[in-house]
């Protein structure tokens, strides 16, 4: 007998996914191992321990355990914000004139803002265990540095994150909000490690990159005793932790037999759409059921839609292991113009795998259009969201408008990510009309491409 | 037999209120009446009607009804945040290493970050179903205007924002807000109005403040045809709306037998604080059981502390009704330093009574205390308080250290109305160690008091 849906779904505390998933162990095809740059070998325990604590290392390499027990001190902190409201966007329908069925699942209820609390409470925790002192990050929109601080704090390690300079000078709340919890914040590329003093040298007057933060917190990491490096995305061992967003979405659709037929994320590096979609794209690659699963990435930042399926960098300090993904190249900087995150040149080695075997889709979107798909929702659905999620908001509501025009009432399940409280810079533009669109040339992208690192016959 | 609590208590649909109690009909000594500043005679509906909506009005007048229905509109637009969680402050409580249980209902998961929603939907719709185009009201620290920005996108209705001029400044991100959902917003004072005009000429430079706004916003919606005025707090409609917090808290805690001892609110204009606490003080006055119930407001601007019990002006311009409460003098302004909201000269007129009858305490805390409780309180629950909540969790923390030092397990509740994101500058001062304590003199409120209206004998 069917159930009453309600408006909101909160799973109760006993239906809460006490184990992550890890997908890869349902790939046929496995995501490509990383390589150590200097031997071009896949890298092993023993190489990552320095850079990672040790249980993250086996989590990262491990792509046959398909799960994973959370421990129980996580699942505590867990209960401090989760479980996160899967929600009918019953306005948004009403607004959009749609027979579409529009869930989202919403990840903003949380100091942090974002997802990014669920990985980070647990590289925290994984550290803490290990005996060590801190934690090294970096940090761009901010969201990721906010949600280390705040696990940081909890488990009173020491945190230290290097901020994109432009974001640290744009977003000083952001910065407050981290130190409130207690961090140390560094405007980066810095004169406080080598690597930053090599890309000022080279770049004076930069303004900074995720890819230059990365280079500058694994090297303070890996020359600080008691301290290891952390990253809020991209790793496989990230989307592990973050799908506990999937876990829950799927419990709860299943306890009121709701079926997606259109998953929607937005992809920077991938972490957040990968924890959604990962025990769904299980069912696929086990054959049980079909999901239309989509990528959205912004049009200046068009990793899935105009990258390269490739070996590169992580970093732009080319310190970091060797990922096999889809990447832009590990010098590309998008547009100053583009707001928000999703700004990594590079994805996800699992997405990327998923990608290239057919099993998702990809579609860029442009800047202009996420901001009134982000007002439109604001508007109608009172929750402000942040320009990464209005990502997949505008891809949701195209979806919807397709469903109007055709009248199947398909269901549409999307993550929101997070809120845009401290992006109202970016709004003000939107709201003065002054935000524009800007795409990287093919020019741009092919002498990009060109920096390439040269990889062996076959990989 | 006892069900298990839950962390986070979240209310089932069916169990959220579908009426507003009015604390009023339960009152032995009625609030006094607004009078006519012209006559001295108590305010009646076709007084009001040019000011407020007709339906406002009566609600406003009402001392006798005990319930009122919500209507079928709200309710939905409540079900869009609401039930708001009822959370178990474990984490605290371990921090604290008290046997207090400490319980806070948290009223900041929405995007207008604080419980004045609540009240801002309930006045668009009544503004709506009178046929009106639209609304006027003034904002101090950005919260009311925010939520009456995201009703009034709700509904489609004009609103028009007087914004406390420093505030204006000071927080741009706050007016974007109010402006992604459409609202017009005008820094106070103005030469948009005669009584902005006259202000201005008398205080060149002004920064403001909210009785000017109050001022301004009510000129305007009493010039403009087809609008209303509509206020955030201090009237009885207002805490009328707002006993949805303490009617889903009793709701809560009656499911699970937890019974308060003591319970806790900040008081500013006292919206929240008598939301909240309505239900429980109905049976404190019906005789059926006894709570302690302690204000807390700053000690820069300490209504209840401090000032008189009188009739006085409700705004600087001296244009509203006459109210009877307790208030520092509609002249009053507290110090710049002073962070967030809880600046206002009075108090709501139903918790000046009970006050006055010895049916609730009050405390005045100082603001360097607040933001550590601030912090204390970020650092282990995970959500960064308004300045303003945070006055009532430093009395929080106060009552349950007291707890660890006489060994009792007291149960104490109190309301967490809002998120600090829009406060950052005020945390990086206090980051800074740059926040200081201000308080007025006795001097400065004798001269305040000075100017209170002369009132006919026995009044």
């Amino acid at each position: 007998m069917a159930q009453e849906i309600p408006y909101k779904i909160f799973l109760n505390e006993n239906e809460l996914p006490k184990q992550w998933y890890n997908v890869r162990a349902d790939m046929k095809n496995k995501p490509a191992p990383l390589l150590n740059p200097a031997t071009m070998k896949p890298m092993v325990y023993d190489d990552l321990r320095p850079v990672f604590c040790d249980e993250l290392v086996k989590q990262e390499l491990d792509d046959t355990t398909p799960f994973f027990d959370i421990p129980e001190e996580i699942l505590e902190f867990y209960k401090m914000y989760r479980p996160s409201p899967l929600v009918r966007a019953y306005c948004l329908e009403k607004k959009l004139n749609t027979p579409a069925k529009i869930y989202y699942k919403f990840e903003g209820n949380n100091t942090s803002g974002s997802h990014k609390l669920n990985s980070a409470i647990a590289q925290a925790y994984y550290a803490k265990q290990q005996g060590l002192k801190g934690v090294t990050t970096e940090t761009g929109a901010g969201q990721w540095g906010t949600a280390l601080s705040m696990a940081c704090s909890y488990f009173e390690l020491d945190c230290k994150v290097f901020m994109v300079k432009c974001s640290y000078e744009q977003k000083p709340f952001r910065r407050e909000v981290m130190r409130t919890y207690g961090a140390n914040v560094t405007p980066s590329p810095s004169e406080t490690t080598e690597v930053g003093r090599r890309i000022l040298a080279a770049h004076p007057g930069t303004t900074g990159s995720l890819g230059c933060a990365i280079s500058e917190a694994v090297e303070v990491a890996t020359h600080t005793p008691g301290n290891r490096y952390v990253l809020g995305s991209v790793l496989s061992q990230v989307l592990l932790h973050q799908t506990i967003i999937g876990l829950e979405t799927k419990t709860a659709m299943d306890k009121y037999g709701i079926v997606p037929d259109i998953i929607i994320g937005c992809a920077g590096g991938g972490s957040n759409l990968g924890g959604l979609v990962s025990p769904f794209m299980g069912e696929k690659l086990r054959g049980e059921r079909d999901y239309r699963i989509i990528a959205v990435e912004p049009a200046s930042c068009p990793s899935f839609t105009r990258g390269k399926f490739a070996y590169d960098f992580c970093d732009t300090g080319m310190v970091c292991p060797l990922a096999k993904m889809y990447t832009l190249g590990s010098n590309f900087i998008p547009s100053a113009n583009h707001a928000g995150g999703l700004r990594y040149h590079g994805m996800s080695s699992i997405l990327s795998q998923l990608y290239h075997d057919g099993l998702m889709e990809a579609r860029a979107v442009e800047q202009t259009s996420v901001f009134e798909a982000a007002e439109t929702f604001a508007r109608v659905e009172g929750i402000l969201p942040a320009p990464e999620s209005s990502h997949a908001i505008r891809a949701a509501i195209d979806e919807a408008i397709k469903c109007r025009e055709t009248g199947e009432a398909k269901t549409i399940l999307f993550g929101l990510t997070g809120t845009g409280y401290f992006d109202m810079l970016a709004y003000e533009k939107y709201n003065n009309g002054t935000m524009g669109d800007q795409f990287p040339t093919d020019e741009e992208l092919e002498a990009s491409f060109a920096a390439l690192p040269k990889m062996p016959e076959g990989l």
